[in-house]
């Protein structure tokens, strides 16, 4: 049976797909070749996939990857191409030429993100077409393994969670601050915490929300500085692990002190939308239904949309080798398919009250689908 | 006075340069706007700076990017046109195209990395020219400001450093390996050690180079399992701050136990290689010209560069908001300018003995270099 990839190809009439990047930051060559990279290399899919990576890597990559074959940019002569062009994307791009006619390539498939200073050589002497990733495209339904793995990074994420709201339980609210040994608790001592318990399971993160007050009104904001007593704090952990490369996402809203009424019924909003949308999501929905449900419940309980407050952002996102990626939750979303990996996050923001958000994340099934968050809803602690 | 961005576009008689991608993983966008975001944006550069980003992420920018002015797409119908196309790619293009009509482009400059797929749609109405950033040339060139951020990275990293060469010099060599309270010491625990201490000082790494034994030979290998006795173990640790995003770098190389004398000739000739490399880093200096300074003096040691082992990378390179940057100190490396960051990292690997490599970090100045590595070098501990 031909691979997915190989049915892509012959479905658009080319010889082959190429990515060129640094698997750090594309997810896509990551996936393709299992070989972890900060400096760019080229992956060629086929039938079989082949890497073009320096010839300083290619120890590492023949040990590492899951490609097929290696070839180095030294067998195609990227010093001297870099000896007669002196532009090192002029050099490069001519390595790839001589390694894809090599390769019987004549018509070629990049994706959308692929560098233009290289197309634009590319198209010199290849018919390239731009199309969306068949590798994004296969990202988005997880093995049993890649289940596994996010779960794993989800248990790492549920127990950094677990720190930051004790060290907040056990804050003592004195005016509109939170202490603990008599110095202000702020977002950088809880963000802290949370970086700490994830470097033990292995994980890294690179940001971390801990919004406080008014801050979280906006859903972005990273939070700084004294958290405030009686008021939301949003803490919103994503983790990847350092091993696997597979990150979780979840979201926890939780107040010390006392809760202003207007604050519990946003809550509790939030709680019925997220619960509504948990239910909606199952295998051949489609992600805008599922946003539509949610932006209905708010509707329904006096929660409209109104231009920069309310529920402000998409329902969710798949999660996978990148936090954010397909399928997507929101105004166009497309059907999600058995074993899709997404976020439920509705949340309320306004500006003179702040910020309310509930994330879990769950592996889309024929029937349902299944939660992969083990933690409790609360919001006084 | 214009602003060099100025400059360059009149020079190349364009309009403007657009930039799309997020500034997490592109550092082009995160030097021109200090806006700090995971999903892509777009940022436009003429005398003044203009970012588009998501309605969601407008609240945000507006606070922490120093662009002179943010726009949402939401302003230019993102919505609206994704009804209509269906296609995120199309409807964005859409909304970029609108974008730059408002702000009278009709030449623009895009970078190497601009993503084809984008480029193909804004060739149909603009006039495009793909060109080397002249956000990542002026990044080259560190201000007072971005020296002191990278010298405080460095702090941070030698910090680490000392915690891992501490952690190897209290084990105790017991036949092939080495022993810390009766259980081998191994790169994952060396490691574990730096990544703490790193974490303390505000620091993250993507990773770190621990490798012993033969492990070493491969420059690029992470290292894993556990630590041989008597033989070199390179520790790379390149780490970048969370506060500034500046990256550091360093290498050394240890022994602990008996160092075999064809190991300790290696060590020798590698520090002789470095200090001469030190010596030829000054400003109207080629890069190029540094590292053949530095394989010269391994040939005149014996060292003579052979396929696949000797001294099989380049010297160094610059040092920034990424980790490896321009200038190169390479075969293609061009002139030094005052006040780049580079590094100055001769290494010798093979297969049979394992690697050994020294790596300092340095400020270019008119009549040589500032080294800001504060470190001994000392291979037997």
């Amino acid at each position: 049976m031909p691979s997915p990839i190989q049915i892509f190809l012959d479905r658009h009439n080319l010889d082959g797909f190429l990515l060129v990047g640094d698997s750090i930051c594309d997810a896509d060559m990551y996936y393709l070749t299992h070989f972890l990279a900060g400096d760019r290399f080229a992956a060629l899919a086929k039938e079989k996939t082949t890497l073009l990576v320096s010839s300083m890597e290619m120890g590492r990559a023949e040990k590492e990857s899951v490609a097929d074959k290696c070839l180095s940019t030294s067998q195609y002569k990227i010093r001297e191409k870099l000896k007669s062009s002196e532009n090192w994307e002029e050099a490069y791009a001519g390595v790839l030429a001589d390694f894809l006619r090599d390769h019987g390539i004549l018509r070629l498939g990049v994706p959308f993100r692929f560098p233009a200073g290289l197309y634009q050589h590319l198209i010199q002497d290849f018919v390239v077409t731009i199309l969306e990733s068949p590798v994004s495209r296969s990202r988005e339904v997880k093995t049993e393994e890649e289940q596994n793995a996010i779960a794993d990074t989800q248990r790492a994420c549920e127990r950094a969670m677990r720190q930051a709201i004790l060290l907040i339980a056990r804050s003592e609210p004195r005016g509109e601050l939170l202490y603990r040994d008599d110095m202000p608790l702020t977002s950088e001592k809880v963000r802290s915490a949370i970086d700490v318990s994830l470097l033990e399971d292995g994980c890294e993160t690179i940001d971390t929300i801990v919004a406080g007050g008014l801050q979280a009104a906006d859903p972005h904001a990273r939070g700084t500085g004294p958290l405030a007593a009686n008021a939301p704090i949003v803490i919103d952990i994503f983790p990847r692990s350092k091993s696997s490369r597979y990150f979780a996402d979840m979201t926890r809203t939780v107040i010390k002190g006392e809760a202003p009424i207007e604050v519990k019924e946003i809550y509790e909003a939030v709680c019925l939308a997220q619960s509504e949308g948990l239910l909606a999501v199952r295998a051949g929905v489609c992600g805008k239904e599922v946003h539509s449900r949610v932006s209905e419940v708010f509707r329904a309980q006096g929660y409209p949309e109104t231009e920069g407050q309310g529920f402000t952002h998409s329902t969710g996102h798949g999660v996978g080798l990148d936090v954010h990626e397909k399928p997507s939750l929101s105004e166009v979303g497309e059907a999600l398919e058995v074993n899709c990996v997404v976020t439920v996050e509705p949340g309320l923001y306004y500006p003179d009250i702040g910020g309310v958000r509930m994330e879990d994340m769950v592996v889309v099934k024929k029937n349902g689908s299944l939660n992969l968050t083990h933690f409790e809803r609360k919001l006084v602690l």
